[in-house]
This record gives C-alpha cells, sequence and structure tokens, in this order.
C-alpha cells in the first residue's frame, strides 16, 4: 500500500471560494483512498461545508487561517502582513513537515513569494520555476519557466532542463524524457547566449548516463506539435508564448463561429458541430495559464487557475499528488548533481 | 496621378519560382497602372515568360542575374559570393536609385544580410527589425521585431516603436497608431530592465506631439485581442510568439478536425463547416511568418512567403508600394528625432 500523504490546501485562495475546493476534495478522496488533507482557512465556514460532506470525514485536519490573500494583493504587502493568511498557513505546513505539498489557487506572486520565503529553494538550484502543461497534436508537454522570472542565465536554463525532466517523469510516468530548449531557429549557431550556452552544457553531458534526453533546439510552432516532451525557456518568453497561444486559440474559435454565422448552412454546421467544439474548448481549457507548478523550492507547491472550478482544483490536487508520489525533489537533487559533475559552472 | 514607382523584384526567389512572380505581377499590374517592374533574374526565363503576359508589356525592365540564392544558403556566404544572384540584383537596383523598393520570396537571413550590406541603416536608428502583420479580433496588426535580432536594448525597442508605428500608418492609413509594449504583465514595475527602460522613454515622451500613441505594457493574450494596432517586442521573443501563435492555430484546427470526425453527426457538421473552415485558413495564413518588411534600411525591402502562390506574392508587392507611396522613411526619421529631442540616450 502507498505510504498515506497530506495535501495542504489553501481553501479560502481563488475567486470560487471554499465550496468548490470541499467539492473537489470530495472527488480526491474517493480517487486517493491513502491520502489526507490539511484545511487552512475559515474554521466556521469549514466546518459547515465539512458536516456536509461525508465522505470527508476523518481525512481532513483543520487549520484556522482568519484572514485571506486578496487577488490584487502584493507580494511585498503579503509577506510583511500576510501570517493570518490561509495562503501562509498552507505553506507552513509543508514546511513543518504535516504535508508534503500545498495546492493554492490564490494570487500566483504571492504565493510565489511565500513558497521562496518559507521553505526556500534546492542546494544547487539557482531560481524556481513555474512549470504548466499544453495540449499538443501528440499529447501533452511541459513547458517552464511560464513567468516566476523575467530573464534566465546559462545556470537557470540548466536548472529548468533539469527540473522539466523530473515534472515530465513525475506526471507522464516517462522514463527518459525528451528536452528541448526553445530558440528562434535549430542550427547550433542560433539565438542568443543564454540559450546556446545552456544548449553546449546539456550537449556536452547528454549520453552521460542523465536522466534527461537532450533534444537541442527546437522553435516556436514544435511546442503545438509535440517535438519533445519538455520545453525549456525563459519566464519572460515562456509566459508570452504562453499567452500568445491563449489569445491564439480564442482567435481560432472566434473566426470559425464567424465564419459559420454567414451562411445558412453554415449555421446548421455550426448546431451541429457545437458538441465538438465543446470537446475543443475542453481540451485547450486556459486552466494553465494562471496554474502550473513551481519546481525547485524545498517542498512542491502547486497553483490551479484562480477561476477554476471543482474539476479544475481536483486535477490540480491529482498532480499535486501524482508529483509527490514521484519523489520529485530528490530525482531533481540527483540529476543536477550529475550534470555538475559532468560540466561544473 | 500618383508619381510613377519603380518595384524591383528578385524572380528568381521562393520555392515556386518566376512562373508565380509573373503571374502575381500581371494582378499587380493591372492594380497599380503607375507602376513598373524591374525584374532581376535569368533573363532567358523571363523573357518566355513574359512573352506570354501581354498586360505586362512596357511595364517591365530585365535584370539578368545567372545565380539564385538558395533557400539553404548561409547568409555569410551570400555575402561573399552573391553578386551574381537574383536577389542581390534586386536590392542593388534599389541602392542604385533605379526602384524604390524590393521583394524577395527568396532565404530570410541573406535577404536581410543584402539588404544591410548594400542599404544601410537609416542614421538614428540602432538595428533594422522585421515587422509582420498579425490578424486579430478586431483586424490586424503590425508585431516587430519578429526575428532580425535575438535581443534588443531600450534605444532598439525604442526605435521598433518608430518604426512600428510609420508602417500602421503607411498600411493602414492611421493618423496616430497605438503602440503597445509586450510584457509579462501591464503594471509599470514589471519585466525586465530593457522593456522598463523603454516604457520610461516612451512614456516622457507621450503626448509631446509624437505621431505614435503610446499605450503601455501588453501581454501576449492582447496581440490577438487586437489592443493595440502596433506590438512591439525583441526578436527572440517576437519570434516565438509568432510561431507559438502559428503552432497553435494549427493545433485548433487538427483538434476540431478530429473532434467532427468521433461521430456520423460531427462528419455532416464538418462537410457544412468545410467552407467556413477554408475562410478561417486563408485568414489565419501563416504567410506572414516568413513573411514581412525589412524596416530601419536606407530603402524598403519586403520579404514574401517563400512557398506562397500568385496572390500571396501579389500581396507583398501591393505591400511594398503602399509603404513606399507613403514615404516610410521620412515618417521614421521625423519621429525619431521627435523622440532624441524629447528624450535624450
Amino acid at each position: 500500500m502507498a505510504r498515506e500523504l497530506v495535501v495542504s490546501i489553501d481553501a479560502m485562495g481563488g475567486d470560487a471560494g471554499p465550496g468548490i475546493v470541499i467539492s473537489a476534495l470530495q472527488r480526491v478522496a474517493q480517487r486517493h483512498p491513502d491520502t489526507k488533507f490539511l484545511l487552512a482557512g475559515d474554521e466556521a465556514v469549514l466546518s459547515a461545508l465539512l458536516a456536509k460532506a461525508p465522505r470527508l470525514k476523518d481525512r481532513v485536519i483543520l487549520r484556522h487561517a482568519p484572514d485571506r490573500v486578496a487577488m490584487e494583493d502584493k507580494p511585498s504587502h503579503v509577506l510583511r502582513r500576510g501570517r493570518e493568511t490561509s495562503m501562509w498557513r498552507a505553506i507552513e505546513a509543508v514546511k513543518n513537515g504535516e504535508a508534503q505539498v500545498a495546492v493554492s489557487a490564490g494570487n500566483t506572486g504571492a504565493l510565489m513569494g511565500l513558497s521562496m520565503f518559507q521553505l526556500g529553494i534546492i542546494d544547487g538550484i539557482s531560481r524556481p520555476a513555474i512549470a504548466a502543461i499544453w495540449p499538443t497534436l501528440r499529447g501533452q508537454t511541459v513547458v517552464l519557466d511560464c513567468g516566476a522570472n523575467v530573464s534566465a542565465t546559462v545556470e537557470q536554463l540548466v536548472d529548468f532542463a533539469v527540473m522539466g525532466e523530473a515534472f515530465a517523469h513525475a506526471i507522464f510516468g516517462l522514463e527518459k524524457p525528451s528536452v528541448g530548449l526553445l530558440n528562434v531557429g535549430t542550427e547550433e549557431q542560433k539565438g542568443n547566449d543564454e540559450v546556446r550556452g545552456a544548449a553546449e552544457k546539456l550537449r556536452a553531458a547528454a549520453g552521460a548516463g542523465l536522466a534527461m534526453a537532450f533534444h537541442g533546439f527546437i522553435e516556436g510552432n514544435d511546442i503545438a506539435e509535440g517535438t519533445v516532451d519538455v520545453v525549456v525557456t525563459d519566464g519572460f518568453t515562456g509566459n508570452i508564448a504562453l499567452k500568445t497561444a491563449e489569445g491564439t486559440a480564442k482567435l481560432v474559435g472566434q473566426f470559425l463561429r464567424r465564419s459559420l454565422k454567414r451562411s445558412l448552412l453554415g449555421q446548421i454546421g455550426a448546431f451541429i458541430a457545437s458538441g465538438a467544439l465543446g470537446v475543443l474548448h475542453r481540451r485547450l481549457d486556459p486552466r494553465a495559464a494562471n496554474g502550473g507548478i513551481f519546481l525547485g523550492l524545498k517542498g512542491v507547491v502547486v497553483k490551479s487557475h484562480g477561476g477554476t472550478d471543482a474539476i479544475g482544483f481536483a486535477s490540480a490536487v491529482d498532480m499535486a499528488i501524482s508529483v509527490v508520489r514521484a519523489d520529485i525533489n530528490s530525482r531533481i537533487v540527483a540529476e543536477r548533481a550529475r550534470l555538475t559533475a559532468l560540466v561544473p559552472a
């Protein structure tokens, strides 16, 4: 039997409130009978909700937090004055060893600030990154950094490759995930000093017992093609690429709707196609945009989309459980050590 | 009557060959009776094609070039050994004042290299940029730099804003185009030093008689939203955003097709919707990707998509004519001078 695991939840984060969280945990509880939940939030509100959730009986530890982080709060403000918030308490439970992973649908900047402050960064890793999962023609791909940083040095890009490999292993179950560096062309001489430097290091170490299979450079269209399992880029480019992709998906949907409306036959077609468009909409769910996982911390923190529903929040908790069960941080530490030994900084 | 204009054409560039070019020019000739074409390429081949194109009689100057640039030629090789190519001769005609603008469907890197070498950069502009036109929910938007450079300093981003404004004026006829700087958030403190520095300069000059209306920061999803008329970014991010958007559009189309195929009703819907999908495909034509215009040079060079058809090549020539008629370089020089006076480097 799998060892018992505790997931710490910021029950007051996000737009939807704790009702969504409790509803999501009822789903997760059924799928993962060996998991408990530490719920940080307003005790009175949560107790009332739990009374109507028999499936969570004996599965929940309540942690009262009188305050909550608002979506518009600045990270610096939360760091100074946020000790009484549900977000702080949820991360604190990971720091204290009461839980193995934290999940929040709250303010991304504040969550990253509190996570770095309370948990600290893994030794040997320079900066944490936000990884997201993108749909592709072949399935799914991990993309990082999606915006934790506004630039990346050679060493940071190498760290992102290490962390992305471990994440792809944990969630896709791949033994040797392929890793590509996002660039403006695939030839060796293309790009800026940072991507060329990182490629040189990863190429030098490839084949020497690394967990990842380094693919080399990829271009923007390779993300949706699913050319590699892990796409590595700096947080500036990653964030812009992610939001550009979202905008494009929305644009294509709108164009299609407008084009169909132009004729009666098209309107009939649109009606018949609406089921398929629903499936499409779910597959291209912008959930990934505000979501993702914070990697590189001494502890794992999952950010669920702020405006998500119970199904979305449940899938964020599922991801948290998979990642912890795969012992992602041990894999990160081991791969980073191999790389440092093979190609010293 | 508009003054007579000569468009210099690399008739041997691109995958499709000179047949496409002649066919495209027949369309353009009809729309622009006051335009002549200087055709650089193999004289025997071109003469044979022109014999079958009566509409181009007396409208074409032939410039023999025995060689041509291949798509896989390195720019450095073409610079050293490309004097006999149709691409070199086409740009040379602009340099000599025989033509006002050059159009080529050939190798982008070689075209940029030859253009910079032969024409030189406008005084006061630090680097040229590639601008492309993107479809948006509200119409079209200019995006630059789409890959002429792999990074951009504060001054270069300011130059791109100046050039993008002049391009939007020339092709959309806007009196005061709005200009946004692509960033990871819209608040003043967001982003890296380069975008923050450029925003500070443009903000400081805004309202003081500039041709552009500076909007501030925008995010990736704002491109497809059509939030601004001109999107300014460095060539690394711009190239990746452009290719990511293309990949996403393709992905959405594929998902839709797959979803529809799952049911008989869906298959009927797909059949009825196929006309609309055709319209959609044309609107999201990846023509822009390899295409665009080179700005910042003493002369204008338009890059048509390498794999384009006659309609695509004709629209590239139309764009070249609009841009020259609007005297884009005078507008660039004037706006750059205003900015330098208001906010010295």
